[in-house]
């Protein structure tokens, strides 16, 4: 299996390919072809902070610093893009590593959270993880004047899907798309990992400095509880998912005031939460 | 939004609904119908080790003794299911405890794995992940003899979803379902995760003393590295995905030898990795 010559978006280091050539058998109605098949890469992506390692993640080797700025965000580490000094994307053996290095106040609060968590696991290991960790209650979204038509969210579904270069080359990647207040599709971001779609898209916006409450969000995935505790942390009230989503998903969107539509298809849509910014 | 009135399997408690009723509003071609949607249920998991919190997974609360026990193999924290001694399920506020205890040589042995991984990394946090540890290298698969033709798998396909309960009233729902040699689905298991569907599989196959190298597992998803990797650790030499695998898992199946088939449909298949276990 060879690296494919595709080619990479501009901010990704050319040595990172987002897809591979794979010689293989293509059994149809009982007839076998031998073909060469585009797949989709994925790479164990360490997120660092200030030299220490943070956690892994399974993703798709583009886009990286929006990642690391996304993640960060919309897990809660960092509170503003600025508390983001830089980002070294580097190249281990099992591996990339994206140290970041970030504000100290920030570093010392990720770290005191990472005590206190010992503490009251009182596990003095190092990669425990706790229910308290894993649900967080984001504030209620500021979102008030958002709105938008069933036809325009239809139609930002195709444009969407235009767009999707790496789902097209290997059918295995998940994107999310930010759906400007004019009802145009602003940014896509693809990742084999739906989570990591949204981060990366999440920290191309933030990174353009815009406003979180002027748009929605599109995914191509059901909507799980944390796509909408990660689009709820940094404030967008709108998210639009092309399949469904769980309850506890619904929960959150409802706790946080944001709108979750689910199974957006051409000629429908189901409302599951915060109907009021529906025209 | 009320806890479904649907049965819960044998093994999971009456409290654990794995589906919700809730007031939707379903648009199609510009009319809106207010009708009742059941959606899947989705639970934040924590998994205990001799009191010690290790990991928390977002799964369907169902055959939840079957994840804690497919869990620890697939992830190499137990090398035989006699090493679990013993597993309470335990309700709590922000989710749900599966409480294992596990033979004292495995719980050394993963508290020895993190103290070191907090060697390398000089982290000193709780929670640190490495490189190291998200890739793991597990040994080739022993399933010589095992074959299957296109037409078991395609017929299997059909059988495995018609066991699919929870998806087919929710539709949001992963299922991995294991192929005896004689070509019949014996095991279905579902969850709003995919690695979750497949560890319930596995853990309920162990629990079942079954031979993984007697069989294939069908999944309703993806093929990604982290699916390989957990079959292969268990060895099972035989995957078959409805959707496309990646780069990272066609390497896997290769270096562990394990049969690996992509696009599963009534007439037709991929095959990516070990044709020689088809006939």
């Amino acid at each position: 299996m060879n690296a494919c010559p595709i080619p990479s978006p501009d901010d990704t280091p050319a040595e990172f390919a987002t897809a591979a050539r794979v010689e293989v058998e293509k059994w149809r109605d009982g007839r076998c072809e031998a073909v060469t098949d585009v797949v989709a890469e994925e790479v164990p992506i360490a997120l660092e902070y200030n030299g220490i390692s943070h956690a892994v993640m399974m993703a798709t080797p583009a886009d990286l610093e929006d990642f690391a700025l996304g993640f960060s965000l919309t897990e809660g580490i960092l509170a503003d893009p600025g508390e983001l000094y830089d980002c070294e994307i580097v190249q281990g053996a099992e591996g990339i590593q994206v140290q970041m290095n970030v504000a100290t106040e920030r570093f010392v609060a990720l770290k005191e959270k990472r005590r206190n968590l010992t503490g009251r696991t009182g596990c003095g290991l190092c990669g425990a993880e706790t229910l308290e960790q894993a649900v967080r209650h984001p504030a209620a979204v500021q979102a008030g004047a958002l709105q938008f038509s069933a036809g325009t969210l239809h139609a930002a579904l195709e444009a969407m899907q235009a767009q999707q270069q790496l789902q097209q080359q290997t059918g295995a990647t998940h994107a999310a798309a930010w759906l400007g207040r004019d009802g145009k599709i602003k940014l896509v971001r693809e990742d084999v990992g739906r989570h990591n779609a949204l981060d990366k898209l999440i920290g191309a916006l933030a990174e353009d400095k815009q406003d979180f409450s002027a748009g929605a969000v599109i995914i191509t995935s059901r909507a799980s509880y944390e796509m909408v505790q990660k689009a709820a942390t940094v404030g967008i009230g709108f998210i639009a998912a092309i399949s469904a989503p769980t309850a506890l998903a619904i929960r959150l969107a409802k706790e946080t005031d944001v709108t979750l539509i689910g199974f957006v298809r051409r000629q429908g849509h189901v409302v599951y939460a915060g109907s009021h910014r529906l025209v």
